[in-house]
């Protein structure tokens, strides 16, 4: 019997490899299923995250410069931890390197990850380094820190609570579409220089994203915890269906209210494609998507840089985005899917 | 300018990558350059370590079923937390998928990894599942806790310290070399099924090796702790200069004293192997290779499965092997190395 892995998906699969699994540890505290995992130290909580990034699947090395990529790598596991309301503190890194790569890749990529260890405030602690007979493969895992009661999981979104939304969306995705686009256009060719001005912003949120370390300092300082957060990685609409799923609910997010940057407009509209769908599917935007109860509405108006995009139901509301023009669109889990 | 990755090998890429790393956070205790890092959580300490197999470099899926490739991958990262003298508690399973591979080939895999985790009580807790443009990628990070008084490193060892290793040595590297004879023989053969009766022992130590927790458990029952400790992957040789190099001490090792199973002696004299040169450098024994003070003597004799086969020395004195004549060969770190 043979069960193709497309037929589940990749978190279908998940689901299914991981309904098994068993805590034992009295020091597990939240396993499979959310940013990062928990684990209890007396009273501090320990938070484990990682990643696999595979060439050709989740970088192309024609246009990702090695020391992008490995910022980039650091970077979207520091902002799994921060989506748990936490601190990252040190990562492991372990690469698969081909014979293609020299020792002056290795350190331009890793010159990447070091600054983002910088920037963050992380420890680079540990790591494996082995040959590949095919192309790059990372995988770094990152550890962080939170107050046990300051965690913040996917599952307590409640009906009527408010979502938000930290910076804006699909432009990463824009920048892939648009980087795509100049390398077939210039395939073949020695020098690839495509000119790019007046496109920095969506090729910056490809190539080097942020992570949200200032939204979650900003929560700290106002003593707002949210009530259900993710970082959007797989895009808004895919990731605020796990949070309701996680937390037994529905919701309504208002098309007129997702921020969308000038740069992302423009090339879906040079691209021909539906900006609306750009910013809920494009993913990659490393954005903090995230509830608070409602009466916290006064008190959010403090944060800046975030966005109130709609508002939790009841789970048989469904999850819904309601058009410009009023009318009501299912929202779908079709988010960037590296397993097709 | 490109100097190729063979100049340096794995451990010089590895010193090259990692010699400017600055630790800033106050709970990073440490971090490259052991079997785990070590992380402060309030006396207690966390050990992560992590590890990246890829297939055809670390596994070949004609003959290691994925059920033990699940078994062994997780085996390996507890062996490293042992040899911490610390114990595993938590791992994530990263994996990358080619389109090769089934659900049920998935479960399989899973199905050795959980059954790890429940003989070793290990909690699975998290990971990342992607698609593979080439084969099977494994990423798999254990997360441990130790008392911080009790954690080994490989810095310890002092002269006269005597130097044992659990177990017997070099019978995964011969099972490797059986198997890769016998796909050979019956390369493009659809019934492959060769007779190992009689090597059963040398087969299972490649395809389904174990981590000594036991040995770790006898050691803190008789409040024995190492003064250094690794766990024996790259082989004894190439570990045991791990050991000298950080401790700044040299070592003797008695060619007489290396334990080697029978299995594994008959194999080599078929293979025409020096079968010393094949428990120095085998490697994937995951035995433990530790060092206790000269005076622990008597002491060690109530542990069971370990055996004395040398001392440390002053660091002038070298790393050397003492043949059965009395001679004396220089000990090189020329172990199982994936990036050549």
């Amino acid at each position: 019997m043979r069960t193709e892995i497309s037929t589940l998906g990749e978190f279908g699969l998940i689901d299914h490899l991981t309904k098994n699994i068993k805590l034992t540890q009295p020091t597990t505290k939240k396993g499979v299923g959310d940013d990062a995992a928990v684990i209890d130290n007396s009273g501090k909580r320990t938070l484990v995250t990682t990643d696999l990034l595979l060439e050709g699947i989740h970088f192309d090395l024609t246009y990702a410069p090695l020391k992008h990529l490995g910022y980039k790598a650091a970077v979207v596991n520091f902002s799994d931890i921060y989506a748990m309301n936490g601190k990252p503190q040190q990562i492991t890194v372990s690469l698969g390197i081909s014979k293609r790569f020299s020792v002056e890749d290795m350190e331009e990529f890793y010159a990447g990850i070091l600054l983002a260890c910088e920037i963050y405030g992380v420890d680079l602690v540990g790591g494996d380094t082995t040959s590949s007979l095919t192309g790059f493969s990372i995988s770094i895992t990152c550890i962080g820190v939170a107050d046990e009661e300051k965690i913040v999981y996917r599952n307590g979104a409640k009906d009527t609570d408010l979502i938000f939304v930290s910076g804006d969306l699909g432009a990463a995705y824009m920048g892939l579409q648009l980087l795509e686009r100049e390398k077939s256009v210039f395939a073949g060719k020695v020098d690839f220089q495509p000119d790019f001005s007046g496109k920095e912003y969506i090729l910056e949120r490809q190539l080097k994203p942020e992570a949200r370390k200032d939204i979650v300092q900003f929560l700290a300082e106002h003593e707002i915890v949210p009530t259900a957060m993710i970082d959007v990685s797989d895009g808004l609409s895919s990731d605020i269906i796990h949070i309701c799923k996680q937390s037994n609910a529905g919701c309504r997010i208002f098309e007129e209210r997702l921020p969308i940057d000038y740069q992302t407009a423009v090339m879906a509209e040079t691209f021909n494609m539906n900006v609306t769908t750009v910013a809920l599917n494009g993913g990659e935007d490393y954005e903090l998507l995230f509830t608070v109860p409602l009466s916290f509405h006064e008190k959010m108006a403090a944060i800046s840089g975030v966005h109130l995009v709609g508002h939790i139901t009841k789970p048989e509301d469904g999850y819904y985005l309601v058009t410009r023009d009023g009318q009501e669109m299912e929202l779908k889990a079709q988010g960037w899917n590296p397993i097709k």
